[in-house]
Parts: structure tokens; C-alpha cells; sequence
């Protein structure tokens, strides 16, 4: 006898569940499309090549691999967005709108994770020159999105990889020791980042600054703060004038209440190379329900100098968010029945007259009267006949 | 610089291709709801242990497999019916009528193929005792859904595991004798035949008998030739009792014009147990459209005694066989506009004017009228602002 056990992290979706995510994705896909994306589909099945040495992008071991027949290896794919960009990359048009609703794949080490192997994704890529109007756009995209489906209670936290690296570059500091600094920084560890900027002969006044960072998140008023700590540094002063475009736009369409300002966001600069943001929900605590950003260097591994912006939604924790809000569709037959005397040519008749109203008609196969009502009232259908 | 081909057998879809799918897969789906089944949805990454042993499914050869964290064995699932049948066999419903419309996998070994490794398949499992009327409703479904497409041309060719089974049953054969004869008759070596039977002591009168099984099909004339082939084999005698009844019903129903019946269809008796069927189309030869049958033994996998029924069709195949009948519903923004002026208030009100009548409006990144002009027309957008 078989196992009726699922490899831990990918679910099965009876149609209860399989009817939930298509509802909120139908409500995502058509929020998309009304600015303008067109959907892609992508293979789940992809050259590692792709995804390799892509620095930021999903780590080398937390990827599915596959040998191929001709000794090449295979992966599932971590990440739509690389796949959309070599998409993008075989046409030529100025600007591409994309999006996609797939699942994607991580190799989880540990079966104790509340997270999913296989998870779906839905997101959207803007590829070409948009600037600070297409980081809006995306964010504004996310934010109708999530609006759509009824979520309301969410909040997007948008940072700017180039602020803390304009901060750290003016001290001096080589890549290596910059990258070592975020790292500090990013776990929060006040100590450490004390320890070594103070081994480096940096003085208390900036150390207290570069602290400083990762409390620099709020609402406007975060900008005045941040325009301060970034004085002399030119990468990090333009790195608040592009959020605060950025941040204007999104507050002229009235949606300033869904975003905070966050400088403390500390993304490596080698995927992200502006904006990133992530959102979150207060039932999903500190896992976020959607992230984006710009990356503009990405669309060089396939030899164009094109820019792009783009953001992803978390189906499974959107749908967690909305709780009891996530309401599934299950197309429930209308009618239901089952033989006992007609003819064939009499239960065709029967079926063709309901069908041609339009209605779905379940034929079942009990033998009894009691049997089919039963089933009826269990699975909703409201109107049974035995012909 | 990344390569942009992907492996071969795997396909991206651009907004033109996915709408296609997405437009055909929608009307299958529209018709399996209309027959009472609801949808479900399935893991890509499943245990190897769920389709191993299982004879007549995938060849383990041709599954992707990995190697899990644990040690376990993954693979792409290479076919969704066991996964249904899981999924049924946690339930305690009487009947479970269930459709996907997933990607599933096969390893193909060689890149000169025209066939995908990763491949769109639409399904439905009914699941439950239902007998002859379930297999009846299970073709009468997969006619219907093809209809529905907009296909015409297309053909089902209807088998039962049991009739030749039954013959060579009758002669005394054991099941490795049996097996070795089907082979034969299946590649329609009659050579091959005539001196496996002449070894074995079998009459030449019964040697044309067995060899004429390959030539009998067509319409409701071949029920009389079975009958008299099958004389004096009770198993072969029901075989053709069994199919009859549904090639009535599916007559009773006006769609017999779509029907071949073919005796001469060999399948292995493990995984099929009753009837076996595939849908051809002219124009794509010898590629089968569609195929499913009887596979009652399934659900003994997970302790249980149901019988269940079930097809599944190739979208990709379906798609070419509709050729230029396939129509892409791309949804094309109504509006695009460039911002040159405007304040970001001013856009936000043109924006929201638009949207509040439903529109799909598309902001675009140019700079000058030329450019968007040049887009839009492009891309099929036929209202386009510079504002």
C-alpha cells in the first residue's frame, strides 16, 4: 500500500482550497492587466546556468537541482524574475509590462518549516527606462492588488539599497568591509557594528549615525531625518531624493497610508540597485507578503542595458491574511441526478434541456433516491432529480 | 553573458502564447464544471514512492528525479491521476468527480523531439463505482470539452484491455506468454505472431483469428465481429458486452460520429482494467489528443476498494490541431499615456477617471508623443494621451 503522505513543504488543493487561490489570483491577474500587464507563462523546469552567480538571487544550495540527460544541470525555478528578463531580452520592445501567477521552488533544509517548498507566486516586471515613475507604479500595482482581493489591513516598507552604501563609501570603506558592515548591521547586532567601526578608528559621532540608520524608517517626516545623515555623501543624498519622488507620487494617488519609509531596509547592491520594499501584514508577522525593488542590472546578462523594476506577491500568505476574507468560488453543480428507468435517449433529452439554460449538470451513479439527497445536501447542490 | 536558450522540451509563453492557452484551458474548464467536476490542484514535486511499481504508468526511466534532504527520492510528477486518486482517497465522498489542468514531466532522453518534457494537461478523474456509465460520462465529457474548443476534426478511438485478454486467456497462455503476444500485436508484427502461435502449437484457423484483432474497428459493425471472435471466452464476451452499452450511450447522446470503436487498441491490463481510449486529430498524425480509460485497480494503492474512470488532453496538441482557430484574447490595455507635464495629482485624477469606468489604462515611460504613437500601434492600443 502506497503512502498517502506528501513530501514535506508542496501541498495538494482540494476544491475548497483550489478555488480560493484562483479566486484571489483571478482578482490579482485582473488588477495587473487593468495597468497594463500582460501575463507569461515560464517553465518551472530551467538552466541552473540562469540563476547562477546571480548574487542576491536565491542561494546555490536552496535550489532544487536536476542532472540532465547531456550532463547539464537543471533546476526548478527559484525565481520568475530572471526567466521574464531573458524573455524580455529576445524582443525588442522599449518597454515590456509582464507578470506571471506560477509556483516557484526552494529547497528548504528542514522539514520543521512552516514555509513551502513549492509556493505560489504572482508578480509583475516592468522592464525599460521608467525611473522613479515606474518604482511607483510597481508599488502602486502592489498596493491596488492587494486592494483588490480585500485585503486592507497591510503595510509596504520601501528602502533604497544606496543610502546606508553612500553613508559607508564616504567613511572609506572597501567593498568587502561595506558588505561585512550591512551584514552587522542587517542582524542588528549595535556591538558588533560598534566593535568594528571603533577597530577602524571611526569616530563615536558616526558610529552613533550609522546606528542611527536602522531606526530611520516612518512617514514623511523620515526624509528630513535621513537628508541630514546623508550631508556630503552625493550617493546617498540621491538616494533619498529618488524615494521621496517616489514617495510624493504614491502620496498624490492618496495611498501614503499603506507605505512607510524604511532606510533601515539593508539589501546587498548586486541584485537590488535602488528601491527595494517589502510587505507585510500584521496576522503574518514577520514574514512578508510581497517583495520588489529595482534591478536594474539584471537585463546585462543577456546584454542589454535596460532597466527594470518589479515586485512579487505571496499567494499562500496573502490568502492567510485574508483569513476568513478569502472567499472560494466552488462552482457547485446546479443540478444533479441519477438513472434508474430512463432510456439513454431519455437522459439525454433531460441533460441537453438543463444544459442549453446554461446550468452544470452532475450525473451521479448511487442506485437509491436516499443515496443521491444525501450526497446533494453534503456537497450543496441544491436540486436533485432521479429519472 | 547568460545564454538565452532554455533546455530543450520546456517553453516560456509570451503574453501571445499563454492568452492562448490560457483562452483554450478556460473553455475545458468551463465544460468539466458544467459536468459537475470541480477543480483541483496538484504538486509538481511529489514522493517517488507515489508512482513507482505502478506498471503501465510513466517508465522510471522517464521520471525527473531528485534526491530530497532527507535521503528520499522526489520526482516530477509525470502524470496526475495517482495524485487525484491520493487526494480522493483522504476524503470519504461516495464519488469524486475531480479535474486538473497542471504541467506534468517526462524525462525524454533525446533533444531531437518534438514532444515537451514539461507539457499542459488538462483532466478529469471520476472516481467511484460508476460502471459503464461512468466510462460513457467520462468520454462524453472529453467530446464535449474538444466542442467546446471550437475542434471538429477530431476522432475517439475506444478499446477494451479485456478482449484480446480474454482470447489469448482462452488458449491457455500464461500471463508471460500473454504479454509477449501483446507486444507483438502492438508493434503489428504478424510475423512475429504467426511463429510465436505456430511454436505453441495453435491452430493457423486461431492464428488468423488472434492476427485479425489488430484490423477490428470502425463503427457499430465491429460489435458483431468481436462477438464472433469472442465466442467461447466469457472474459471477451463481457469486453464487448461493455462497450457496447457505451457506444450506445454515447449514440443515444448524437455523438457517435465522433467515436471509432478499435479492438485492436493493446494496452497492459496493470493499470488499465477496462475500457481504453485515445482522441486523434488529422493534422497531428499519429500523436494522440487526448487519452484515458478504466483504472480500477488505482485506488487499491491506498487501501481502498473504488473503482475510478478518467481521460486527460494534451493542450499543446489541442492548441496546434485548432491551429489558426486558436484565438489569443490578449487583453490589450484600452488607454496607455505618458506623463510630459502633468503633476503627479493631475495624473492621479486622469488615471482614476479612467479606471472608474473600467478600463485597463497602461502608464508607458517615453518621452515624446512620437514614441508612445509608435508603441501603441504597435501594440494594438488604440487610445493613447500625452498628458
Amino acid at each position: 500500500m502506497k503512502n498517502t503522505r506528501l513530501p514535506y513543504g508542496v501541498s495538494d488543493y482540494p476544491p475548497s482550497e483550489c478555488y480560493k487561490y484562483e479566486a484571489v489570483s483571478a482578482k490579482i491577474r485582473q488588477s495587473f492587466e487593468s495597468f497594463g500587464y500582460l501575463r507569461v507563462d515560464l517553465p518551472s523546469l530551467d538552466n541552473f546556468e540562469l540563476f547562477n552567480g546571480i548574487a542576491g538571487a536565491t542561494d546555490i544550495s536552496r535550489m532544487f537541482k536536476l542532472t540532465d540527460n547531456d550532463g547539464g544541470l537543471l533546476v526548478l525555478r527559484p525565481d520568475p524574475t530572471l526567466q521574464v528578463c531573458r524573455m524580455s531580452a529576445r524582443t525588442n520592445n522599449d518597454i515590456d509590462k509582464l507578470y506571471y501567477t506560477v509556483k516557484s521552488y526552494e529547497y528548504l533544509p528542514s522539514p520543521d518549516t512552516p514555509l513551502q517548498r513549492e509556493f505560489h507566486q504572482a508578480g509583475i516586471e516592468l522592464i525599460g527606462n521608467s525611473g522613479e515613475a515606474g518604482d511607483a507604479e510597481i508599488i502602486k500595482v502592489a498596493i491596488e492588488s492587494l486592494l483588490a482581493t480585500g485585503l486592507k489591513d497591510f503595510l509596504i516598507e520601501i528602502g533604497h539599497v544606496d543610502f546606508l552604501y553612500g553613508i559607508l563609501h564616504g567613511l572609506g570603506f572597501s567593498l568587502k568591509d561595506t558588505d561585512e558592515l550591512r551584514d552587522l548591521i542587517n542582524i542588528k547586532d549595535a556591538l558588533g557594528v560598534e566593535m568594528f567601526l571603533n577597530k577602524r578608528g571611526v569616530s563615536a559621532k558616526k558610529t552613533t549615525d550609522i546606528m542611527s540608520v536602522t531606526g530611520l524608517f516612518g512617514g514623511e517626516e523620515v526624509f528630513e531625518k535621513a537628508e541630514k545623515l546623508a550631508v556630503g555623501n552625493p550617493i546617498s543624498i540621491q538616494a533619498v531624493r529618488n524615494l521621496k519622488i517616489i514617495y510624493n507620487s504614491l502620496k498624490a494617488s492618496g495611498l501614503e497610508k499603506y507605505i512607510s519609509v524604511d532606510f533601515g531596509i539593508v539589501k546587498k547592491r548586486d541584485y537590488y540597485s535602488g528601491i527595494v520594499f517589502r510587505g507585510f501584514c500584521k496576522s503574518l508577522g514577520t514574514v512578508p507578503l510581497l517583495s520588489g525593488g529595482r534591478y536594474d542590472k539584471l537585463m546585462q546578462n543577456f546584454g542589454q542595458a535596460v532597466l527594470a523594476t518589479g515586485m512579487a506577491i505571496g499567494i499562500r500568505q496573502l490568502i492567510t491574511a485574508l483569513g476568513k476574507n478569502a472567499k472560494s468560488s466552488v462552482p457547485v453543480p446546479h443540478i444533479a441526478y441519477i438513472v434508474v428507468k430512463a432510456t439513454a435517449e431519455e437522459e439525454h433529452k433531460f441533460v441537453s434541456a438543463v444544459r442549453a439554460k446554461g446550468k452544470r449538470v452532475s450525473k451521479l451513479f448511487f442506485e437509491s433516491e436516499q443515496e443521491i439527497e444525501e450526497y446533494c445536501k453534503k456537497s450543496g447542490i441544491k436540486e436533485w432529480h432521479v429519472i
